[in-house]
């Protein structure tokens, strides 16, 4: 597509124009990718951005680098969930290749697979299961019935998903118009997963708005999990049941999130962190290997003490 | 059926006749419904009804209005529960028209349409989902795989389903029996979506019990989000992952319920009021415009400053 | 399979041979099975043991009884996890009796029914759900759409499943290596459900490490509510919507938890208790007819006055 379609459909003005193949962040668009600035908080980005183009007030287009193409308008944010409609891949293809089953792989009854998707060696594909278009997945890998996988998801080699679970629904993420509507910012990313990873019963791990939401190698997932869009999860993590993952979260490795644990999003937890049960992170933390509980959040020691305290106004 | 009919299965002495359509509260019952009151704390609306017929314990039943017949018995919660299975409908429609299908709407392979149910135009419903008997779904809406819509359900123009997500089962409700039995009150009721609603994956929104569980145009909800009976949502709310609302919660218009918050049920929540992640409401918010926090919840700067006293006790 | 087999597999020095038919813990043990000590806190349980052979360090193992085998091992619960791979059984069995179904059931298209299974009289099994292996089920129990029950459960007469519950699905278990790996303990037990219990919808129970997972009669639960593997719920308890139970809970009969509620693993709850809206229960609760609420947690009334002092520090 090209900035000046793009740019007409936005009703922004736009002299110069480019072949856009996408919509990313400051931080990692290319030189044919479309970005965004809404939040003065990131204005520091803005000189090292490669973007080819980017939405933005007229306030800050001074400030843009060269080769960036300003796409002037007062509602950045805005501007770019209507662009993203415009990158919405289809809900279903129904032209491409069918799809590639590995050897000794058995997929039942009753299962879908999308077109150009592929399937490894010695895989099981259960019942009622759906497999979207241009999904990948590895050798060895078990996937239960009825688990919902969308479109252009990448799943591993010898991982276990099982019932009910659905990877690569769309991240919650839409702007507001001053008139109360929410517009929808279409989840052009995707899921990936690594290898040797099992994840539980109905949990919901959502697409990136842009790129990919990561699990990486060797993780645990109990039941009931949400992993919102982004987040990367570190080699060897383990999530316990109902545990609720903030977009954009970033488990460094072999991290453990107790069981309703909870973080809000953008943050960082350090390797080998320990969330209690019940924990609310809010913050990132940076120091490795120490244990938390509360919420707000203690060091677990000190989140002892403090409930002895507390309990010690009942006296 | 008559009321003859209901109260010979109850076991209950009916000298007046009369057609009864249904069951219905004390304050939305009409002329051909049949209602109960239990909890004494309701009695003020019993002059008022317009109940065709009462479920009432003898001590009350001088207190109904003309019109209304009395069907006296010890137990009138329990007898409601035992009556309510007389009108529960049929699980699967085996007669009626078959389904209509709008214009250019996709239905997938595997997906079950029951009987009278109508899809509008450009619609999308994918592999593995159920739309049961006499279901609505308006113009433009998608629904991902693997949903489960109840019967008589109502789903609104251009709404977006996520994969998993079930709406329409039972609401959570029963009778004890005196011998420690639970006795089933069969959820009659449906579950309207209006326009411009998304909805998250793996979430339940459960039927109504009379009448209508409502979830209003614009609104949009997370993953693994859970809607009790009979709630009602406002234009405009926004429900983070894993909320839970218990019945009859009204939320009105552009409430904010962050994540793993909660309510406990038939209270309402003002308008434009934001609840922070973790909070838990157990009582009516009266004053639009406010933030609040916690369990037990304060506003949210009181909970702030609270938590900071609270840390305070480590010194 | 032999125990020289099994010893083989696992690298384990073993002289004698005997037929072992499965694993299982210290105590359930029988003369044909293979169990494990790791944890000295169940050391005065060893002597017990009927065992007929049992992973052991080389510190332990004089103190086992006669007549059972000691298999020496450095890291004997990693052991088992590799052991418990002999005996998991097939994903789907491909041979094995055609399904039994009784009298006046309804079974929709698009469901599974595995292997051996068998379906009593008068249920309604409806359209997508899986119903695995050697399953049984009762009279008169409905399985709402796109429900999964895993292989070798079984479900009661008069019960209710509500749409995308999943009963059997793997517990969350698994042994670490020195080197940061997570061995599966295969989850080679089942899910027993008795009659007339209730589940809603977006459900989780998972199937027992060894053994059953079991949920008596009368049971109503509530939407998205997690039960871990080896969890044992009596009969008439109540878990309200979100109630997430760790591994090897006991609720005895009439427990009530509220939304959201918990419990760690390995604790019992005398009958009667209630557990208020997010309790969360850390050790077992001996008392019956207790009301408790809070996390950590209090007698309710204790916790009632604890929020006031707590509000106080406000003033």
């Amino acid at each position: 597509m090209t900035l000046k379609e793009i740019s007409k459909f936005l009703g922004i003005d736009c002299k110069i124009d480019k072949e856009i193949t996408g919509l990313n962040s400051l931080n990692d668009s290319n030189e044919n990718e479309l970005t965004f600035l809404e939040n003065k908080k990131y204005i520091n980005d803005l000189k090292n951005t490669k973007a080819g183009a980017i939405l933005i007030s007229n306030e800050y287009s001074k400030e843009i680098p060269e080769n960036c193409i300003a796409l002037i308008c007062d509602e950045p944010y805005l501007a770019l969930a209507k662009a993203s409609k415009l990158f919405d891949p289809k809900l279903i293809e129904t032209t491409g290749n069918e799809s590639k089953i590995g050897k000794n792989s058995t997929i039942m009854q009753n299962v879908y697979l999308g077109k150009n998707s592929v399937i490894g060696d010695n895989c099981t594909i259960m019942h009622g299961s759906f497999i979207g278009d241009n999904v990948q997945i590895g050798n060895n890998t078990i996937i239960y019935p009825n688990v919902t996988i969308y479109r252009d998801c990448m799943v591993g080699n010898d991982c276990i998903i099982h019932s009910g679970t659905v990877i690569g629904s769309d991240g919650f993420g839409f702007a507001n118009t001053k008139d109360g509507k929410y517009i929808k910012i279409y989840q052009n990313g995707n899921v990936i997963i690594g290898s040797d990873v099992e994840i539980g019963a109905n949990c919901t791990i959502d697409r990136a708005v842009f790129k990919s939401t990561i699990i990486d190698d060797g993780v645990r997932i109990d039941n009931l999990v949400h992993i919102a869009h982004n987040c990367k999860i570190g080699k060897g993590c383990i999530l316990v049941t109902q545990v609720g993952l903030s977009g954009s979260t970033t488990l460094h490795h072999y991290v453990v999130m107790g069981g309703q644990s909870a973080t809000s999003g953008h943050l960082e937890i350090a390797p080998f962190t320990t969330i209690a049960a019940r924990g609310g992170v809010t913050k990132s933390i940076t120091e490795p290997k120490k244990s938390w509980a509360g919420f707000p959040l203690f060091e677990h020691k000190q989140w002892l003490r403090l409930q002895g305290k507390i309990s010690n106004l009942l006296k």
